[in-house]
């Protein structure tokens, strides 16, 4: 298991008995990353085992309340289980005054371990990379500011046959060329690279769109992506209601899907209205079949 | 049913998967009441078919988050479904002040009802009083600015027996002599009340005291009283902790509900230390054998 997602909340702006509030769980190369902090989200990971203390960096989408309140609990709860490490939230300016301000619902000076805020932009931008990995925000079209989320493993280094090192005694330069994708040398014959490599697995990736109205801009953006989440508000018959509020319907989240070329499809979001899904999946497989429904506690591996 | 209380949530300050955050609901002569919202509280009353758009009124003992964290997304509800009447929340100035700031969690000023404020003190006071029932609020001794409170079921007036008001040919006056409590004077002979009135049933009462050290100050105010909340966080083996972190034990809890002469315990807002709670309800029954382990969804009805 090297890409991963776990649900924890797939409902929208109001809560139900069965949909909690938007949070998901990204686990790559054995970190997990939390995409969004609805209310109730450590209650959430309580209830499916998450194993809550490893988050180190959150991200959130936009400051309506659905997509962050959990975050004033979760903060509390690392502080009373002692946290020593610091959490990385990456979120628009406009969270960290709050949370920093004389009236905020936390004493961030008090706490036993550090925030570190970055702030979200409004343009396309590398906001945490590590040795196998890379978070990209992007800017979405929301009534507020919202950023969506794209996840990419790194493009790994081929993997050398081993029997092909004892077989030309390579040396470790020759061994750095080729991991680096180069063709080397050998008694003064040319070999390429992928004679004496294997190809790495394709780099695995995932885009989070939430909340959004129909927006082609993303489209460059999260081209080919293995899995695409997109907010599904709405059906297309109300599409009106898509429109005012600035959320995406089922055809919407489908049509970008389609443009975009990804490989999968999850739709979430879903508004309180709609007590059968199975018309609004019904609605984006006519466009992209290769679409499914969130639920909370669902888990995808991307493989 | 006139009285009764629901158990939303019974844990302490760290939630765990069977214990959601403080939170209860007050039902009395059909009106719920909410005491303290913890985060998720709007998903208990989901989950515990609470009909929460009927709560008029919300009484938050204290500032810290597991007793209010919960509040942010009952409003954000509220609002997304159109809420018309008034919602009285009576707490700690400073909730006003965070919530009324430009930071705030909340634009309290973009809502489509209106949010009254009502300030808790540190005396004893009536914050709240309709035809049946009043609500008074007290300190007590916690880390931080604590209010207890008490629901009491105003005194009904005598029920005057029906077949004596034919009898006697009672007049208007004569009716609500009797209704306020006067015997009353029929063809020059003195009758006392209690020959022509039934007493109506004795007025019921509630005590919510959460969180606070044994606190002995609180004792009269709840004298007497049906069914007392204790916070009973620790046992008298971490009584060290208790007095460090502004809680009781739950042998505090028995102590106070013996003195005060109480019909019944129930202690609750529990540490995640005990995996059996059991331990903690035979040390407060071997102080107070009428004491019982509060859980969410718990319903008791004072009767």
């Amino acid at each position: 298991m090297n890409f991963e997602i776990q649900i924890l909340g797939s409902g929208s702006a109001i809560p139900t008995k069965d949909r909690s509030l938007t949070a998901q769980i990204i686990t790559a190369y054995k970190e997990p990353y939390l995409i969004d902090c609805g209310e109730g989200t450590q209650l959430q990971m309580r209830r499916f085992d998450v194993k809550f203390s490893k988050i180190k960096h959150i991200f959130i989408s936009h400051l309506h309340g659905d997509h962050f309140f959990g975050l004033f609990g979760l903060i509390s709860t690392y502080n009373l289980l002692g946290r020593k490490s610091t959490l990385n939230i990456y979120a628009h300016k406009e969270l960290e005054d709050m949370l920093l301000c004389e009236n905020s619902p936390l004493k961030i000076d008090e706490l036993v371990f550090d925030i570190k805020f970055h702030h979200l932009s409004d343009e396309e931008k590398i906001i945490y990379e590590n040795n196998n990995l890379i978070v990209k925000s992007f800017p979405l079209n929301h009534r507020i500011k919202t950023c969506g989320f794209l996840f990419q493993q790194k493009v790994r280094q081929p993997n050398i046959i081993k029997e092909k090192i004892t077989e030309f005694n390579l040396s470790i330069q020759q061994i750095l060329d080729l991991k680096a994708g180069k063709d080397i040398e050998i008694d003064n014959k040319l070999f390429p690279n992928n004679e004496l490599t294997n190809s790495p697995p394709a780099p695995k990736s995932y885009a989070y769109c939430s909340d959004t109205a129909y927006f082609e801009n993303i489209i460059p953006i999260i081209q080919n992506t293995d899995l695409l989440f997109h907010e599904a508000t709405f059906s297309e018959k109300d599409a009106m209601n898509a429109e005012k509020t600035g959320h995406s319907t089922a055809s919407d989240a489908a049509n970008i899907a389609q443009k975009a070329n990804v490989k999968q499809l999850l739709i979430g979001h879903f508004s309180t209205r709609y007590p059968n899904l199975n018309y609004l999946l019904k609605e984006a497989q006519n466009i992209f079949p290769n679409t499914i429904l969130t639920e909370d506690g669902l888990v995808i591996e991307i493989s």
